[in-house]
Order: C-alpha cells, then sequence, then structure tokens
C-alpha cells in the first residue's frame, strides 16, 4: 500500500459542483430586502429528505481535530439525505469528499479548506469525512431528521490516506 | 394614540415558544458523534413549507439597525412558512413578534434581545420585526423556496411603537 497525501485546495463552488453547494455571498447577485437595508443571498443549497424525512437544523460542537499532515481514518455518507454545515463563528474546516458510489477510492478523494465565512451543503450520497474543525466551535447543520438508516461509513486501511496543505 | 414602549427581555425557549424555536445549545441535552469528538443538538426547529414550498438556505448581510429606544415601524409574517435565523458571527438581534393574527395590535407585542449564540425560527404565520441586528453581519436564514405570495406586511402608525431595555 502506497499512502495517499491528499492536497486541500481552497474552496469554491466550481470545484466543489460535483459534490454540491458551497454556502456563501461570494458570486451570487444578492436581492435588496427589508425597504433597501437587507442584502438576500437567495437559495444557496438543494436540501433532499427523502423517505419520510423532513429537514431540521441541529447544532454540532465540535473540537479542534485538524493539523497538518490530517490522517483520515474514515468517511460516512447519507444515502437519504443532505447534510448543510455552516460555522457559527466564521471558525474554517476541513472538507475530504468522494462522489456518491457503493465503495469510495482513495484516488477519488478531494480536500479544501473553508475561508471561515462559507459553510457547505453535501449532496445526498456524497461521502465525506466528518467535521474537521480548525478549532472549537459550533456549527449549525441542516439536514434530513426521519426514520430508517441513513448513515453509512467506510475505513480506510490504516495510514491510507492523509491531507496535507 | 398613548405610544406603547415594549421593554426588551433575554431570549429564552420557554419565553420564546408561542412564536416559535430558539436555536441555542442551552438546556438541550446533546448526543455524542463522530466517534465522541463532537456533540449533536439535534432537531432545534420545525421547519414548514406549504404549497409546493421546499426549505431553503439564504443568507442575509444586514446593517446595523438597532439602538435603544427602537422605533418599530411595521411587522412581516410569512403565512406559508416558518423562517429560522441564526448569526453567523456571533451577534445579538433584537426580536419583535406578536402571536399569527388577521391584524397585529400593539399590545401583543413582545420583544427579545439574543444573547449572540442563539437563533431563532419563527413559526408560520407569526408577525415580526424585519432582521434588526446590532451590528453589521451576515445570518443564515433557513425558509422556505417557492411559489406564491408568502410575505405580508403590517404597518403601525407613525411613533405608535418602541422597544427600549
Amino acid at each position: 500500500m502506497i499512502p495517499a497525501v491528499i492536497k486541500a485546495e481552497p474552496l469554491t463552488g466550481a470545484a466543489f459542483r460535483p459534490f454540491g453547494d458551497v454556502i456563501q455571498e461570494e458570486g451570487i447577485a444578492p436581492k435588496l430586502i427589508n425597504r433597501g437595508t437587507t442584502l438576500r443571498f437567495n437559495d444557496l443549497a438543494q436540501l433532499e429528505a427523502l423517505d419520510d424525512g423532513r429537514i431540521g437544523v441541529s447544532l454540532f460542537r465540535a473540537p479542534a481535530t485538524v493539523s497538518f499532515p490530517c490522517p483520515i481514518p474514515l468517511v460516512e455518507c447519507h444515502p437519504l439525505g443532505s447534510q448543510a454545515f455552516f460555522p457559527c463563528e466564521a471558525t474554517s474546516f476541513l472538507i475530504v469528499v468522494h462522489h456518491p458510489a457503493h465503495i469510495p477510492e482513495v484516488a477519488g478523494l478531494r480536500a479544501f479548506i473553508t475561508n471561515g465565512r462559507q459553510g457547505v451543503n453535501y449532496a445526498r450520497g456524497v461521502w465525506h469525512a466528518p467535521l474537521l474543525s480548525f478549532a472549537p466551535a459550533s456549527y449549525i447543520v441542516i439536514d434530513r431528521i426521519g426514520p430508517g438508516s441513513n448513515l453509512r461509513e467506510y475505513t480506510f486501511p490504516q495510514g491510507a490516506v492523509t491531507v496535507d496543505c
């Protein structure tokens, strides 16, 4: 086994397109609302909740779990819905993703670093590392609430995957 | 006309119950997820999107619009869906609400101040002041995207309503 070192890229909407949505103001033409006082950057994520699910709002409180080089022991995916993350206090996080597949392959992994003012919405079935925050922080999470099994995990061989910047 | 001065209270889940949900970690027993590294404060808001709507995610960028005493010229409501706000950078905002009604009455208004780590979800039909931020800030907004008329506004007689702390 040759360990893979994946280089983390700055997160952009274009690069992340195969995996879901970047939730950010940059590049979006806002609407003026509230008598011109407020900018609305509208409809930034395609949320999904299948099989008697509904979209809900939760908060995740995460420790600082990232320093480079960062080992990635496993990824997970949600076959029944999308999952969006946005930091509550301008915190950067590390994203590791793989397009929907029965089994994720090391060669298909991509890694991105958010700029602190970005969130992401993982499309349904996209493999992703669990929340990897650069600082202890809370995140608002918008995902499917409902019955059924909506979590799959895949563990890589030990030491197989590392992300570096 | 005797102008009404409404005293703003600290926001709590119990006090806000008639108007929707407070989105916060406080008072919620979290689940441990991601192999025990992360706390999930689960399912904090009842989202609604009627009449061919769906729940979407947007960002609002608001100026600082609050200093006390704060005049409230008007309130609005969304008859077809809920609307949730959460600050992106630990910002407090002022909330002015009235239970669902054909016409809001000054005597039915309540005002709350968030602590910076709180969001709210206005239940469908709840009258509320447009976003009143204590500092220039962006907010993540989770509300109905869809066809039809989902905005009603009610303007109070000039000078009728003021909020103070």
